[in-house]
């Protein structure tokens, strides 16, 4: 196909594909005349890839050009695979390994690691960042939410985060499950704290004010009298 | 207690402190003596909050007040209340009603509200915020998360807004409520997406690279022979 059915199909301008040449984040068309070029399924799917790290994982163009090389050497083992993907989309935090309150948080992370058998390397971006957490809400005092939660939040990551892993490893190909990670990383997080922001709304409406479950999203709250 | 005890207990430095109280966003203490005043517990308690609300919930000192405000006034209902500190800081969407895919991401959000029961005022944060999040699926063709993990995303999202909203009842007055929302929000959903983050990896390793459950959190991962 032509660069405008390129750019028809995938919704992305000719301007930002041509870009996307320069910056050899995609590979050239085969050239059929001066100034033409035909481009194939695997250009279309590989757009559909860059834009999700782009667009959704907000990646700088050169994590994406890293993240695309891994895809193509061939001989990434699909974990590690997963691993790059994942690394590239996640929060970076400023650990801090001089501060005490930081290290007793790290290790707290540790610990849960550890009572839960899961299997994480270190440097994993998602140990920083639930140190950070953990800092913050002992730091405020508000640790009552640790003693209390924990638990319920680890449970509830595994239980989301196996359900995801299934939808990966049914995608036929590399770059499709690279594709999913950083799809379903980014905007499933979207998705998760929206609905959790929700069933706190009601979680109050029911504990606090009284209302009975609700067969009308959207209509002005009624209060329950029994 | 002086100002300097004020900012030492709060770890809240004393020019941060003046500029809270020229806000109007802390009251200002009893006169004892010119350019000297006399600061309370409340004003401690006080400080805690506005922390929670600039510092964790990134709020502008204008929409803080207004959360202080309701605070204040003593005679909003605690749902209603609970409503306020959500909404102050939950991210912002920009929703189109023009977008056809906006529509249909929204009713397909209404849709889930319904069959859950949750109760939910129209308007609230959180509709607009999983609306944006099933649009952007849709568009990148990644929908397959959506048929297999929406009412697992909502599982979570319910057992973890439940515990959550038990922390904040138990609070014995309306500030340490508030707070307990802010904090909640902001530093649960680190937490809780951090470490859907360790147990994506854990999946990973375990389906896609065999490893069996690991002890030694931060060691290198070993292959698992059976």
């Amino acid at each position: 196909m032509r660069i405008s059915e390129l750019s028809r199909r995938s919704a992305v301008s000719v301007p930002t594909i041509k870009y996307y040449l320069r910056e050899r984040l995609l590979a050239p068309g085969t050239p059929t005349a001066a100034n033409q070029a035909d481009y194939s399924d695997a250009h279309l799917r590989r757009l559909r890839l860059i834009r999700a790290l782009i667009d959704v994982g907000k990646l700088p163009v050169a994590r994406a050009r890293d993240v695309l090389a891994a895809v193509d050497a061939g001989d990434v083992p699909p974990h590690r695979l997963l691993g790059v993907a994942h690394a590239a989309v996640s929060r970076q935090t400023a650990y801090d390994p001089a501060d005490p309150t930081w290290r007793s948080a790290q290790a707290e992370v540790d610990d849960l690691v550890r009572r839960r058998g899961w299997n994480v390397v270190a440097g994993s971006p998602g140990l920083a960042q639930a140190a950070d957490a953990i800092r913050a809400l002992r730091t405020l005092g508000q640790e009552d939410v640790l003693d209390r939660c924990l638990d319920v939040y680890a449970d509830a990551a595994e239980t989301v985060a196996s359900c995801e892993l299934g939808r990966v490893v049914a995608r036929p190909d590399p770059e499709g499950m690279v594709e999913a990670v950083v799809t379903g990383t980014v905007l499933g997080e979207t998705l998760l704290t929206a609905l959790r922001l929700l069933a706190q709304q009601d979680a109050s409406a029911r504990r606090l004010a009284g209302l009975r479950p609700s067969a009308t999203p959207g209509e002005p709250e009624t209060p329950h009298r029994p």
